[in-house]
């Protein structure tokens, strides 16, 4: 298999922004990874996106290329829920990979600021089982309250451990100036703050975002010869895992996110001790916790205790979330597997304005729905 | 590169079944391909959809790997409007081609019974531009309009002409037992019936179907191994143009039905007059006809006028659209590229249940939006 380099990141702000559209996001975030990737030229545009059918608009690549200048480019949107952005930079590599292209652009995007909670709400629960979940009423944060629950039981997570998360999330990042949310706060603000479906409260939850971010992957050759820090991709793997959480085989375990990883680490012939640094999905505050367990980087059970203890933070190995992760950073939903890659892509080269890592091993990990859809991307300076 | 074969191929009946729903569709159609394979496991379930949105669901490789009994296999959506199943067996070809995998599921599916007939026009202008198109009150119909107008001035064709198209379609799909609309019908039946957008008929219009259509890929080494009639995908390529078409350069050409073909002959190493058999994207008579000359059929501003003059039928080369088309066959919008995939390979093998070519060399066009994404395929017995 031809080896894929990231030679181009480039990120918007994450935030609301009512004055932009989501194709003005997406050419500032290409825009800005061509520039970075040394000026080339992306023959595909692959966009990831989850809910611009909300906004009666679809055909996104079309849009994006059009818009930035690339009439005449190849692409597809690529969509798995929130786990839009890490599928698309699978294709991709598989595009690069293949030799159907030398040089690939994958751009992430979401714009739902015009949009009222509900509408929202409603959004991201096609994610769920539209036939055989959502008729019941429940939520995507109700799902993902029974999953808190029964994981805080059957392993004695206190509800103060559990808190640990939020508070390291929004202690990175403050320092990173594209988060969303750049504040610090407590265990006790988290304690204390209102129940959005119980065990779950709002600063379990990560906000909903405006965002874009995109990727330049191209070829060893194209690598070498315009960019002095390429960053490799060792390993990519993608699992599903069922839509509807009422026939998993397990609740605190993310059959997905344990799949994806072995298959990304086994490609990269490295382990979960190898990584430096990483950045994975805590949409809610247990999302964070059950996949570090599932990825190698604690013992099941243990993800909340540790996160408790101090471990992960700057010093650590892995350092988890420099970002701030979802919670802080904030939760583009299409765009975010694509921001993890250009996060993760910085620490290894050292450039990323917030908490600076280093190392030479990082992980992303994206996962769309409750666990159904999960890619982990291993990158390598 | 490495090559890609497709060695299994399965198709739902396209209609109007109110009583099934989208992953009963699409599991039929992934199970008759893999028993049609020789009984291969994907690895990846990459599924094409536009507008499962409308039915408050995304997220659906999940959810029809699941449904099929292949959880813990890879995938996601790859959407492209109505391009999106020629786009997703690019993306199926190019994780086989890279070596991400060894067999790939491409499953094309949509599901719109449900809908009203408001709320499926609504859904199709998707493909168009959100921000500047659609607030004028355009829809997709009024759009290909727009491009049917001008052709017909600019060529000097008369009604009789394009009229020529769909009874050509309706002639092939009278024989294709998966079809939607099996009727044969006249010119003067053309002509006469209601205008939708003038100079659009209601019988130069596809039905809005439900269906779904798989393939298998795989190497060339498992496709030797496990199948007497694979067929490779020779050739491929997708191409962008802008989404509104008030920005386009011409308006009688799409230039990515132009560079998608060019880019598909390229790699296959073939020109047009090597095509015995070809399945074109005619959501209306008028992308018929302009896709005809765009891949290089017949001389610009000579499509309708020859197919009015009897070509393209069984006995010449190459014979288009044997299966009827999008207007007999039906448009299951996400799935209709891998109907046509599905299609010419069993021209190719010889057991295609409707008129048969048979030939060595075969091609699919796919069109999303008013020619703002196409991806063309060439299959090679």
């Amino acid at each position: 298999m031809s080896k894929v380099y990231v030679v181009g990141v480039g990120m918007s702000n994450v935030g609301r922004f009512y004055e932009r559209s989501l194709r003005d996001l997406a050419a500032e975030a290409l825009f800005k990874a061509i520039d970075d990737s040394g000026n080339l030229t992306p023959e595909y545009v692959v966009v990831s996106n989850m809910l611009s059918s909300q906004a009666e608009q679809e055909n996104l690549a079309s849009l994006i290329a059009d818009y930035c200048g690339l009439r005449g480019s190849s692409g597809f949107k690529v969509e798995a829920a929130c786990g839009s952005g890490g599928a698309a930079v699978l294709v991709g590599y598989s595009l690069v990979a293949s030799g159907l292209a030398k040089v690939v652009a994958v751009v992430g995007v979401e714009k739902l600021s015009e949009r009222t909670t509900p509408e929202v709400a409603r959004g991201l629960a096609y994610a769920a089982d539209a036939d055989f979940e959502l008729p019941y009423g429940i939520s995507f944060s109700g799902l993902n309250a029974l999953v808190m629950r029964y994981y805080m039981m059957k392993y004695n997570v206190k509800r103060e451990e559990m808190s640990a998360w939020p508070v390291l999330m929004h202690e990175n990042g403050y320092y990173n100036p594209y988060a969303h949310l750049r504040m610090r706060i407590t265990v006790d603000d988290v304690i204390k703050s209102p129940v959005i479906a119980d065990p779950i409260r709002l600063l379990d939850s990560c906000p909903i975002s405006d965002g874009a971010a995109a990727v330049i992957l191209t070829s060893e050759e194209l690598a070498r010869k315009y960019n002095d820090t390429p960053v490799l991709i060792a390993g990519i793997g993608n699992a599903l895992d069922s839509t509807d959480i009422s026939s998993r085989y397990e609740l605190d375990t993310f059959l997905a996110s344990k799949l994806s990883a072995e298959r990304a680490f086994k490609l990269a012939k490295l382990s979960p001790k190898d990584v430096d640094v990483a950045e994975l999905h805590d949409a809610y505050s247990i999302n964070g916790v059950v996949t570090l367990e599932d990825v190698g980087f604690a013992p099941k059970g243990m993800g909340a205790k540790l996160v408790a203890e101090g471990r992960f933070r700057i010093g650590d190995k892995p350092v988890i979330n420099p970002s701030g992760g979802l919670k802080s950073r904030g939760h583009p939903v299409g765009a975010t597997g694509v921001y993890q890659v250009c996060e993760v892509v910085m620490q290894l080269r050292g450039d990323f304005p917030g908490v600076k890592v280093g190392g030479e091993v990082g992980l992303t990990q994206n996962i769309g729905g409750v666990g159904s859809n999960i890619t982990t991307i291993i990158l390598r300076r």
